[in-house]
């Protein structure tokens, strides 16, 4: 089996991102994981909203883990990059490294798992159609 | 007539709302203005969600002003007070005004106008059961 | 050993934390977090900007986990607990809890790591008066 | 005397952005304004940071007006332009338009206005080496 394909997203720290003590603010690296994640759809010419939430299902995170190793500053270049890790019938989890766009530094590193729902928030399988564009 | 009702609300400024300049980012102010307005509707014992948008009507913001006269910092109790400063028959305008909560300093001021729309966006009459709480 | 005591912290969840699901965007859950760390100082009359900013120390987060049960929504009484749960020389472990205010209900856990570094973000031993307030 | 010349930057709408009315969140166009403000520095291979506040001056923000006209929504493709407006001896206007950057329809309008503090918040002259690049 081949490898998974990773997919890059590549921006500015916002100034609106940094907090008092001058870094980017924890919280926001989650923010940056769902920009990759999104990208992983653009990239392949889809949409989360459209190929996902519009076919009735959501992908709520049920779990995330981050670890933090060095800060990113207001005005870096940063690149997320993001990777399927592993589909499961009913769940998914996807992989992250946040490194600056130019040494490849790694700033961050961390993880998601989405269960699919539909709109009522029943667990669902994920359908055929949606599952040949994550594998 | 009688002068219209302040709701005011006090909370404590997050690290997250900070910014590397070490003050409140300016952006968080309008989150600040919003929170004062959701307790217009807590402290009459109403829900914006349940007594406006679960009747099908939206109140978006189509226009923000605000004037920021001394920075907020961490951990600085914070009040912030609201009032309906005018109702058109398909519109309104709230004004706020965020002061220290010990000394009453005014930090910021501000007044958001909102149009009345329907779930398909378009601009409708304020019903008279929702008025009934604005004036 | 007595029980570390849980501190407890009660808002209500923003528009502004809400995303076109419906519900809060999962990153804002780690925000709720630092919310209820610093309530860990006020509560003791201590101030973490004051108590250990001041003092020269930084607590960037190095590691955080979080786990999503149960969604909160708009309007929502949430409340988050926090307590310390492992302090070493140069770091600190905090866990976190959050439930639905009226019902108890978890919907929401996790814990963050953090290292002691002083303002050139080398790791340092924290200091005794630190360390009192936190075990 | 020439026009003044429009920085663009084009980024996807975020889901971080939008709020559970199912668009972006109004407070968010004024970060879209700051990233814009941010660019008009890269485009000429300046950094807000080194080339303002590593001099000891600091922008903040006086004043903000938003005018909403067409919401954003997840995945859009838009396009922030700002100009600087207005020069002072000691602040400046900066004015900005955010369209589709498919259609060019646009969706908000708005200035900032800032002050030249120093690290000490009092008010200053914009030194003549800062001048250049802004007028």
């Amino acid at each position: 089996m081949e490898p998974k394909p990773v997919v890059e997203t590549t921006f500015r720290v916002r100034y609106a991102e940094t907090d008092a003590s001058g870094i980017v603010y924890h919280a926001n690296y989650l923010v940056w994981f769902e920009v990759a994640r999104g990208e992983f759809f653009w990239q392949q010419g889809r949409d989360y909203h459209r190929d996902v939430e519009l076919r009735g299902f959501y992908w709520p995170v049920t779990e995330a883990s981050v670890r933090y190793l060095v800060s990113a500053r207001y005005g870096e270049l940063v690149t997320v990059r993001a990777w399927v890790e592993e589909v499961q019938s009913r769940s998914l989890k996807i992989a992250y490294e946040v490194v600056n766009a130019e040494s490849r530094q790694t700033l961050c590193s961390g993880w998601t798992k989405h269960l699919n729902v539909d709109q009522q928030g029943r667990v669902r399988t994920i359908p055929a159609e949606i599952r040949a564009f994550l594998v």
